[in-house]
Protein backbone atom coordinates (compact mmCIF):
# COMPACT_ATOMS: atom_id res chain seq x y z
CA UNK A 1 0.00 0.00 0.00
CA UNK A 2 1.01 3.50 -1.06
CA UNK A 3 2.35 6.07 1.83
CA UNK A 4 -0.50 8.58 1.18
CA UNK A 5 -3.86 7.76 0.21
CA UNK A 6 -4.03 8.13 -4.02
CA UNK A 7 -7.02 8.48 -5.58
CA UNK A 8 -6.50 5.96 -8.33
CA UNK A 9 -4.89 2.07 -6.98
CA UNK A 10 -2.94 1.85 -9.81
CA UNK A 11 0.84 0.60 -9.96
CA UNK A 12 3.32 2.90 -10.47
CA UNK A 13 3.84 6.68 -11.13
CA UNK A 14 -0.18 7.12 -12.69
CA UNK A 15 -1.46 7.37 -8.72
CA UNK A 16 0.87 10.26 -7.22
CA UNK A 17 0.16 12.14 -10.96
CA UNK A 18 -3.79 11.55 -9.81
CA UNK A 19 -3.19 12.81 -6.42
CA UNK A 20 -1.59 16.54 -7.56
CA UNK A 21 -2.85 17.04 -11.32
CA UNK A 22 -1.10 20.61 -11.56
CA UNK A 23 2.17 19.19 -10.83
CA UNK A 24 1.20 16.20 -13.21
CA UNK A 25 0.54 18.27 -16.20
CA UNK A 26 4.13 19.29 -16.30
CA UNK A 27 5.66 16.47 -15.00
CA UNK A 28 4.08 14.53 -18.09
CA UNK A 29 4.68 17.06 -20.84
CA UNK A 30 8.49 17.03 -19.75
CA UNK A 31 8.83 13.34 -20.17
CA UNK A 32 7.03 13.48 -23.66
CA UNK A 33 9.36 16.38 -24.40
CA UNK A 34 12.90 14.70 -23.08
CA UNK A 35 11.74 11.39 -24.29
CA UNK A 36 9.49 11.67 -27.90
CA UNK A 37 9.98 14.99 -29.03
CA UNK A 38 12.93 15.46 -31.86
CA UNK A 39 16.05 15.32 -30.44
CA UNK A 40 19.89 14.27 -31.46
CA UNK A 41 19.28 11.39 -29.96
CA UNK A 42 16.83 9.03 -30.93
CA UNK A 43 13.66 8.12 -28.88
CA UNK A 44 15.13 4.47 -28.37
CA UNK A 45 18.68 5.81 -27.34
CA UNK A 46 16.46 8.35 -24.72
CA UNK A 47 14.47 5.91 -23.08
CA UNK A 48 17.46 3.37 -22.86
CA UNK A 49 18.91 6.04 -20.71
CA UNK A 50 15.84 6.58 -18.45
CA UNK A 51 15.57 2.32 -18.21
CA UNK A 52 19.21 2.67 -16.91
CA UNK A 53 19.17 5.66 -14.88
CA UNK A 54 16.12 3.60 -12.86
CA UNK A 55 18.10 0.40 -12.89
CA UNK A 56 20.85 2.47 -11.18
CA UNK A 57 18.57 3.72 -9.15
CA UNK A 58 16.79 0.39 -7.89
CA UNK A 59 13.17 1.87 -9.26
CA UNK A 60 11.81 -1.36 -10.81
CA UNK A 61 8.53 -0.04 -12.39
CA UNK A 62 10.38 3.04 -13.70
CA UNK A 63 13.07 0.51 -15.20
CA UNK A 64 10.73 -2.21 -16.30
CA UNK A 65 8.21 0.39 -18.20
CA UNK A 66 10.67 2.78 -19.70
CA UNK A 67 12.88 -0.20 -20.82
CA UNK A 68 9.74 -1.87 -22.53
CA UNK A 69 9.27 1.20 -23.90
CA UNK A 70 13.34 1.47 -25.42
CA UNK A 71 12.74 -2.32 -26.41
CA UNK A 72 9.04 -1.10 -28.27
CA UNK A 73 11.55 1.61 -29.99
CA UNK A 74 14.59 -0.16 -30.75
CA UNK A 75 13.15 -3.52 -32.24
CA UNK A 76 14.38 -6.65 -30.85
CA UNK A 77 18.09 -6.97 -32.75
CA UNK A 78 19.12 -3.77 -30.80
CA UNK A 79 17.22 -4.42 -27.79
CA UNK A 80 20.07 -6.82 -27.29
CA UNK A 81 22.17 -4.21 -26.00
CA UNK A 82 19.79 -3.00 -23.34
CA UNK A 83 18.99 -6.64 -21.96
CA UNK A 84 22.93 -6.62 -21.32
CA UNK A 85 23.29 -3.49 -19.62
CA UNK A 86 20.43 -3.80 -17.45
CA UNK A 87 20.80 -7.55 -16.66
CA UNK A 88 24.80 -7.54 -16.31
CA UNK A 89 25.56 -3.37 -16.19
CA UNK A 90 27.78 -4.29 -19.28
CA UNK A 91 27.25 -1.48 -22.20
CA UNK A 92 29.68 -3.18 -24.93
CA UNK A 93 26.98 -3.58 -26.64
CA UNK A 94 26.37 -0.23 -27.43
CA UNK A 95 27.94 1.93 -30.15
CA UNK A 96 31.12 4.52 -28.39
CA UNK A 97 28.91 7.49 -28.32
CA UNK A 98 26.02 5.77 -25.99
CA UNK A 99 28.59 4.03 -23.84
CA UNK A 100 29.83 7.67 -23.31
CA UNK A 101 26.62 8.78 -22.35
CA UNK A 102 25.44 5.77 -20.73
CA UNK A 103 29.08 6.41 -18.32
CA UNK A 104 28.09 10.22 -17.62
CA UNK A 105 24.30 8.90 -16.96
CA UNK A 106 25.89 6.52 -13.97
CA UNK A 107 28.10 9.23 -12.66
CA UNK A 108 24.98 11.69 -12.19
CA UNK A 109 22.90 9.72 -10.67
CA UNK A 110 25.40 8.45 -7.90
CA UNK A 111 26.27 11.97 -7.05
CA UNK A 112 25.14 15.55 -7.72
CA UNK A 113 28.21 16.68 -8.39
CA UNK A 114 29.73 12.97 -10.14
CA UNK A 115 30.25 14.40 -14.06
CA UNK A 116 33.58 15.25 -14.67
CA UNK A 117 35.73 17.30 -17.63
CA UNK A 118 36.68 13.43 -18.38
CA UNK A 119 33.29 11.97 -18.51
CA UNK A 120 32.34 14.96 -20.96
CA UNK A 121 35.76 15.41 -22.78
CA UNK A 122 35.06 11.20 -24.03
CA UNK A 123 31.51 12.09 -24.85
CA UNK A 124 32.78 14.45 -27.21
CA UNK A 125 36.11 11.64 -28.85
CA UNK A 126 33.14 9.40 -29.51
CA UNK A 127 30.97 11.63 -31.21
CA UNK A 128 28.71 13.18 -28.74
CA UNK A 129 27.06 16.47 -29.45
CA UNK A 130 26.22 19.39 -26.79
CA UNK A 131 22.65 18.07 -27.06
CA UNK A 132 23.21 14.81 -27.04
CA UNK A 133 25.52 15.58 -23.70
CA UNK A 134 22.67 18.16 -22.42
CA UNK A 135 19.68 15.59 -23.21
CA UNK A 136 21.64 12.49 -21.25
CA UNK A 137 22.09 15.38 -18.16
CA UNK A 138 18.35 16.08 -18.48
CA UNK A 139 17.29 12.40 -18.78
CA UNK A 140 19.38 11.00 -15.99
CA UNK A 141 18.14 14.43 -13.44
CA UNK A 142 14.73 13.97 -14.36
CA UNK A 143 14.90 9.93 -13.65
CA UNK A 144 16.31 10.90 -10.47
CA UNK A 145 12.98 12.60 -9.61
CA UNK A 146 10.22 10.40 -11.18
CA UNK A 147 12.32 7.44 -9.50
CA UNK A 148 11.87 9.11 -6.14
CA UNK A 149 8.34 9.93 -6.58
CA UNK A 150 7.44 6.97 -7.69
CA UNK A 151 9.23 4.85 -4.36
CA UNK A 152 8.64 7.86 -1.51
CA UNK A 153 5.49 7.32 -2.36
CA UNK A 154 5.48 3.61 -1.52
CA UNK A 155 3.87 2.75 -4.72
CA UNK A 156 3.52 -0.76 -5.98
CA UNK A 157 5.08 -2.28 -9.43
CA UNK A 158 3.38 -3.36 -12.56
CA UNK A 159 2.48 -7.23 -12.99
CA UNK A 160 5.24 -8.34 -14.59
CA UNK A 161 2.94 -9.09 -18.02
CA UNK A 162 1.76 -5.56 -18.63
CA UNK A 163 5.06 -4.02 -19.27
CA UNK A 164 5.57 -4.91 -22.58
CA UNK A 165 2.04 -3.56 -23.87
CA UNK A 166 2.59 -0.59 -21.65
CA UNK A 167 5.88 0.15 -23.70
CA UNK A 168 4.03 -0.09 -27.14
CA UNK A 169 2.00 2.24 -25.91
CA UNK A 170 4.29 4.79 -24.29
CA UNK A 171 5.65 4.84 -27.98
CA UNK A 172 2.76 4.95 -30.07
CA UNK A 173 0.91 6.88 -28.03
CA UNK A 174 3.63 8.76 -25.70
CA UNK A 175 2.76 10.10 -21.93
CA UNK A 176 0.32 13.29 -22.33
CA UNK A 177 -2.98 12.23 -22.34
CA UNK A 178 -5.04 13.64 -25.05
CA UNK A 179 -5.96 17.39 -25.12
CA UNK A 180 -3.60 17.94 -22.61
CA UNK B 1 32.86 27.32 -17.46
CA UNK B 2 29.66 25.36 -18.77
CA UNK B 3 30.49 21.74 -19.90
CA UNK B 4 28.43 22.69 -22.90
CA UNK B 5 27.91 25.78 -24.94
CA UNK B 6 24.39 27.42 -23.52
CA UNK B 7 22.78 30.08 -25.27
CA UNK B 8 23.36 33.34 -22.45
CA UNK B 9 26.37 33.07 -20.20
CA UNK B 10 24.30 33.62 -16.63
CA UNK B 11 25.10 31.30 -13.47
CA UNK B 12 23.25 28.53 -12.56
CA UNK B 13 19.67 26.84 -13.97
CA UNK B 14 18.82 29.74 -16.42
CA UNK B 15 21.85 28.69 -19.10
CA UNK B 16 20.53 25.09 -18.98
CA UNK B 17 16.91 26.23 -19.84
CA UNK B 18 17.37 28.33 -22.20
CA UNK B 19 19.32 25.64 -24.13
CA UNK B 20 15.95 23.41 -24.55
CA UNK B 21 12.76 26.04 -24.51
CA UNK B 22 10.55 23.32 -24.61
CA UNK B 23 11.88 21.43 -21.67
CA UNK B 24 12.20 24.46 -19.30
CA UNK B 25 8.46 25.40 -20.15
CA UNK B 26 7.56 22.10 -17.79
CA UNK B 27 10.76 23.03 -15.29
CA UNK B 28 9.69 26.22 -14.91
CA UNK B 29 5.80 25.19 -14.45
CA UNK B 30 6.87 22.82 -12.26
CA UNK B 31 8.71 24.69 -9.88
CA UNK B 32 5.95 27.38 -10.22
CA UNK B 33 3.43 24.61 -8.80
CA UNK B 34 5.01 23.12 -6.06
CA UNK B 35 6.77 25.58 -4.54
CA UNK B 36 4.32 28.92 -4.95
CA UNK B 37 0.55 27.42 -5.84
CA UNK B 38 -1.75 27.02 -2.91
CA UNK B 39 -0.93 23.90 -0.92
CA UNK B 40 -1.38 22.78 2.65
CA UNK B 41 2.39 24.05 3.46
CA UNK B 42 3.27 27.50 2.90
CA UNK B 43 5.54 28.76 0.03
CA UNK B 44 8.55 29.37 2.83
CA UNK B 45 8.22 26.00 4.22
CA UNK B 46 8.33 24.42 0.96
CA UNK B 47 11.39 26.64 -0.23
CA UNK B 48 12.76 25.36 2.66
CA UNK B 49 12.18 21.60 1.70
CA UNK B 50 13.96 23.00 -1.54
CA UNK B 51 17.14 24.64 0.35
CA UNK B 52 17.51 21.31 2.66
CA UNK B 53 17.50 18.97 -0.32
CA UNK B 54 19.96 21.26 -2.42
CA UNK B 55 22.09 21.92 0.68
CA UNK B 56 22.44 17.64 1.13
CA UNK B 57 23.23 17.65 -2.56
CA UNK B 58 26.09 19.77 -2.50
CA UNK B 59 24.51 22.27 -5.12
CA UNK B 60 25.24 25.83 -3.87
CA UNK B 61 23.43 28.02 -6.41
CA UNK B 62 20.13 26.23 -5.93
CA UNK B 63 20.78 25.75 -1.85
CA UNK B 64 21.38 29.38 -1.81
CA UNK B 65 18.87 30.69 -4.18
CA UNK B 66 15.94 28.76 -2.87
CA UNK B 67 17.24 29.81 1.12
CA UNK B 68 16.71 32.98 0.10
CA UNK B 69 13.09 32.84 -1.51
CA UNK B 70 12.61 30.89 1.78
CA UNK B 71 13.69 33.66 3.94
CA UNK B 72 12.03 36.16 1.87
CA UNK B 73 8.76 33.94 2.59
CA UNK B 74 9.47 33.24 6.46
CA UNK B 75 10.38 36.59 7.58
CA UNK B 76 13.71 37.31 9.44
CA UNK B 77 12.69 36.06 12.80
CA UNK B 78 11.30 32.46 11.20
CA UNK B 79 14.48 32.53 8.75
CA UNK B 80 17.21 31.75 12.12
CA UNK B 81 15.46 28.35 12.28
CA UNK B 82 16.27 27.55 8.45
CA UNK B 83 19.98 29.48 8.81
CA UNK B 84 20.45 27.13 11.75
CA UNK B 85 19.45 24.19 9.49
CA UNK B 86 21.48 25.19 6.19
CA UNK B 87 24.58 25.80 8.96
CA UNK B 88 24.76 22.87 11.05
CA UNK B 89 21.67 20.31 9.80
CA UNK B 90 20.17 21.27 13.17
CA UNK B 91 16.10 21.21 12.59
CA UNK B 92 15.15 21.89 16.16
CA UNK B 93 14.49 25.73 15.31
CA UNK B 94 11.47 24.34 13.25
CA UNK B 95 7.88 22.72 14.81
CA UNK B 96 7.63 18.91 14.70
CA UNK B 97 5.61 18.42 11.67
CA UNK B 98 8.70 20.46 9.65
CA UNK B 99 11.44 18.56 11.39
CA UNK B 100 9.85 14.72 10.43
CA UNK B 101 9.04 16.35 7.04
CA UNK B 102 12.79 17.51 6.84
CA UNK B 103 13.51 14.39 8.10
CA UNK B 104 11.78 12.11 4.78
CA UNK B 105 13.52 14.60 2.64
CA UNK B 106 16.71 13.45 4.11
CA UNK B 107 16.03 9.88 3.71
CA UNK B 108 14.48 10.36 0.32
CA UNK B 109 17.84 12.52 -1.44
CA UNK B 110 20.09 10.09 0.14
CA UNK B 111 18.70 7.03 -1.59
CA UNK B 112 15.62 6.57 -3.99
CA UNK B 113 14.57 3.76 -2.16
CA UNK B 114 15.50 5.35 1.55
CA UNK B 115 11.78 6.61 3.24
CA UNK B 116 10.57 3.57 5.42
CA UNK B 117 7.18 3.44 6.82
CA UNK B 118 8.61 4.72 10.21
CA UNK B 119 9.43 8.25 8.87
CA UNK B 120 5.93 8.18 7.30
CA UNK B 121 4.69 7.42 11.17
CA UNK B 122 6.77 9.93 12.50
CA UNK B 123 5.16 12.41 10.44
CA UNK B 124 1.82 11.97 10.98
CA UNK B 125 1.85 12.05 14.61
CA UNK B 126 3.63 15.17 14.22
CA UNK B 127 0.49 16.18 12.73
CA UNK B 128 1.40 16.09 8.47
CA UNK B 129 -1.36 15.40 6.54
CA UNK B 130 -1.40 13.20 2.94
CA UNK B 131 -0.60 16.67 1.36
CA UNK B 132 2.11 17.77 3.14
CA UNK B 133 4.12 14.12 2.53
CA UNK B 134 3.21 14.36 -0.97
CA UNK B 135 4.12 17.96 -1.30
CA UNK B 136 7.65 17.04 0.81
CA UNK B 137 8.50 14.02 -1.26
CA UNK B 138 8.16 15.67 -4.71
CA UNK B 139 9.71 18.77 -3.60
CA UNK B 140 12.77 16.81 -2.79
CA UNK B 141 12.24 14.45 -5.76
CA UNK B 142 12.36 17.64 -8.05
CA UNK B 143 15.32 19.41 -6.42
CA UNK B 144 17.47 15.86 -7.31
CA UNK B 145 16.48 16.91 -10.46
CA UNK B 146 17.30 20.57 -10.73
CA UNK B 147 20.24 20.07 -8.66
CA UNK B 148 21.56 17.28 -11.80
CA UNK B 149 20.52 19.41 -13.97
CA UNK B 150 22.60 22.34 -12.58
CA UNK B 151 25.71 20.51 -11.43
CA UNK B 152 26.13 17.84 -14.51
CA UNK B 153 26.12 20.73 -17.17
CA UNK B 154 28.82 22.20 -14.89
CA UNK B 155 27.46 25.95 -14.58
CA UNK B 156 28.75 28.44 -11.95
CA UNK B 157 27.02 30.03 -8.63
CA UNK B 158 25.88 33.42 -8.85
CA UNK B 159 27.73 36.51 -6.67
CA UNK B 160 26.99 36.23 -3.05
CA UNK B 161 25.51 39.67 -3.28
CA UNK B 162 22.73 38.07 -6.02
CA UNK B 163 20.84 35.79 -3.96
CA UNK B 164 18.81 38.02 -2.00
CA UNK B 165 17.44 40.02 -4.49
CA UNK B 166 16.77 36.81 -6.48
CA UNK B 167 14.53 35.46 -3.24
CA UNK B 168 12.39 38.16 -2.81
CA UNK B 169 12.52 38.06 -7.51
CA UNK B 170 11.16 34.53 -6.64
CA UNK B 171 8.79 35.44 -3.68
CA UNK B 172 7.26 37.95 -5.84
CA UNK B 173 7.38 37.05 -9.20
CA UNK B 174 7.77 33.53 -9.35
CA UNK B 175 9.17 31.09 -12.03
CA UNK B 176 7.11 31.39 -14.93
CA UNK B 177 7.81 34.00 -17.53
CA UNK B 178 5.27 36.11 -18.28
CA UNK B 179 2.70 34.77 -20.73
CA UNK B 180 4.22 31.68 -20.20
Amino acid sequence: MAHITLPIDVPGIRGPLAFRPDAAKHLLGLAETILRQPASLEPGEREAIAAWTSHLNGCMFCMKSHAAAARAWLGPERSAALDRLLADEDASGFPPKMRALLDISRALQGCVLGVRPEHIERARAAGASDSDIHDAVLITAAFCMYNRYVEGLGTREADERDYEPMGRRLRDQGYCPPGA
